[in-house]
């Protein structure tokens, strides 16, 4: 089953079925008229929904066609956005470009932080900023979007709280990093609104993709049009989803609705740091990645962060090239 | 103007209005059927809320006894709860206790950090944990709800976005603070659930005690029954709630129903460390800073941190001695 949430003028879109192709939709406010509010009675919406989904499957029920650039981020505000960095290799990697080494602790404990979920950007709205010196850049992702998870839950039960996967395009500004770490306190400006997949999709629905409490398929990630990343969500992920839950739900419940991330997703490939895709590589998916690379291979960093006018994609397609969760697609634009 | 969200069965609660007392209350779900909602739609909300509150004072609306311990924290759940560091005293001393010295910015920029806000408390719920040993503490707070605010706003500006005042309990776990501060990323399970008055107050309610972004009463906290805290919350707060909310704003725009929290009010009286209320001094808002005077007077701190049947009580009483928010009342319990 695959849910989208269309823009429609107010704050929490309206709630459509999509079909596996992502062509045609139709309309599920009978069933909740938010996905907030079906996930909130998960219970008794999901049967609903996936009878819905079948009989659009089956052509049996009012279509409408379905526009990715028509939807928001299908929970366009959440409760909660946790991310992980479950993607080892790429904390080793951009701590490296600090000058900062990494405690063993961090293969065995996963690291996660409070994001800000109050105001998600569309899967194609412009990333709006005052100054490309804050070092703009994109983290592709995947997250998974949860029911009510009780506290103290264990990581096998807690894949079972998973009721659907998206994708999302972390915004970082890396130039606001540094001073903002040292301060102890985590991330805020330095982590402005994340943009999401046009469509969640439930964990049934990926197949033989979904295994373990991960997604065994590359990210594509596009810069300018030219293939950026193509990292494998399996590969490498050192915590699956079922342990970054329960991470974070180890002094508290978490609500249903709560967005889990999966922090940059990274593989590091031959035990090497990785090439670019037009080496051959899987690449990188974010750019902060690249520069690192660059900079252990050359001495510095010659790919530039992003600028006003650059284009991110970040898209994952099947084993048959269908995009599953549609594609976020973002222009860098100053902010007035 | 003073609102409520009752507990009904709903993730959400009922909203209500309450009397300036806090005897009274009358529901307003024909205007919004919660808070959250009122606070979407403020500019055509607001007015018949403040409509049915004189109509509640004038005894001509149906009415109902207001009971705290009905109440749920004003927004059971919200998009977004970001906790500020304004009484850099605090700040100060806990990290003194650490060991570590307090940068001269500290006192020039806010320190913030993005907090957990899928799963509040409501302002009687017992305080659940696993082990004594995390080292529960209490942590008195005032906090301000906001409206939408655009990216980039200024300080000033920001106070015209403070739609609600509250108190918090910002129940902090000291024992896991340190590992996980170390890891760079800030809070996330040193700081489960918070709890919230039962009553969340307009600025306008709060007539002179509500002055330049900041709310000149003290606030009292009890411990066990003894009084705790008396600091004042007007006194020693480096940042005023416009400053955090800008602060908050500089790189992404916050929706309504953002919640913005002072930090732990503390007053650095006569250049000093502070002294207990037993002593005659303003006392602590946590735990945390009476175990640092301790430490700095005596060598060794000598209160404990909160202990499965501890009750903390966290109120605000007007110059008249009546309670304006009502209280956050919490006993502390093992979690099974």
């Amino acid at each position: 089953m695959k849910l989208a949430s269309l823009r429609d003028g107010s704050r929490d879109g309206k709630l459509v079925v999509v079909n596996d192709r992502l062509t045609y939709c139709t309309e599920a406010t009978t069933i909740a008229p938010t996905l907030q509010a079906a996930l909130d009675d998960w219970q008794h919406a999901a049967p609903k929904l996936q009878l819905l989904a079948e009989s659009l499957s089956h052509e049996a029920v009012p279509m409408i066609r379905f526009h990715e650039h028509e939807a928001l981020s299908p929970l366009p505000r959440a409760f909660q956005w946790a991310d992980g960095s479950a993607y080892v290799n790429h904390v080793e990697l951009v701590r490296k470009a600090r000058g900062a080494t990494m405690p063993d602790s961090f293969w065995t404990e996963p690291l996660m932080y409070q994001g800000g979920s109050d105001t998600f950007l569309a899967p194609r709205d412009p990333i709006r900023m005052k100054d490309e010196a804050w070092g703009i850049d994109l983290e592709g992702e995947i997250a998974v979007i949860t029911g009510d998870v009780p506290m103290g839950i264990g990581a096998e039960e807690a894949r079972d709280c998973i009721l659907l996967v998206v994708l999302v395009n972390d915004v970082s500004l890396r130039g606001l990093i540094p001073a903002e770490l040292g301060k102890g306190f985590g991330f805020f400006q330095s982590k402005p609104s994340s943009a999401f997949s046009p469509v969640a999709v439930t964990p049934a629905a990926l197949g033989d993709a979904w295994k373990g409490g991960k997604l065994h398929l590359p990210l594509h990630v596009e810069l300018n049009g030219e293939p950026f990343g193509r990292a494998n969500g399996g590969v490498d992920m050192t915590f699956d989803f079922g342990r970054l839950i329960a991470h974070a739900a180890r002094t508290r419940k978490l609500s249903a609705g709560t967005i889990i991330g999966s922090g940059t997703v990274s593989n590091k490939l031959d035990g090497g740091p990785g090439k670019p895709v037009s080496e051959g590589g899987v690449g990188y998916s974010c750019i902060a990645e690249q520069r690192v690379v660059e900079t252990l291979k050359d001495g510095e960093a010659k790919t530039p962060f992003l600028r006003f006018g650059d284009t991110v994609r970040i898209e994952m397609p099947d084993t048959e090239g269908h995009s599953i969760f549609g594609a976020i697609e973002q222009t860098v634009e100053q902010a007035t």
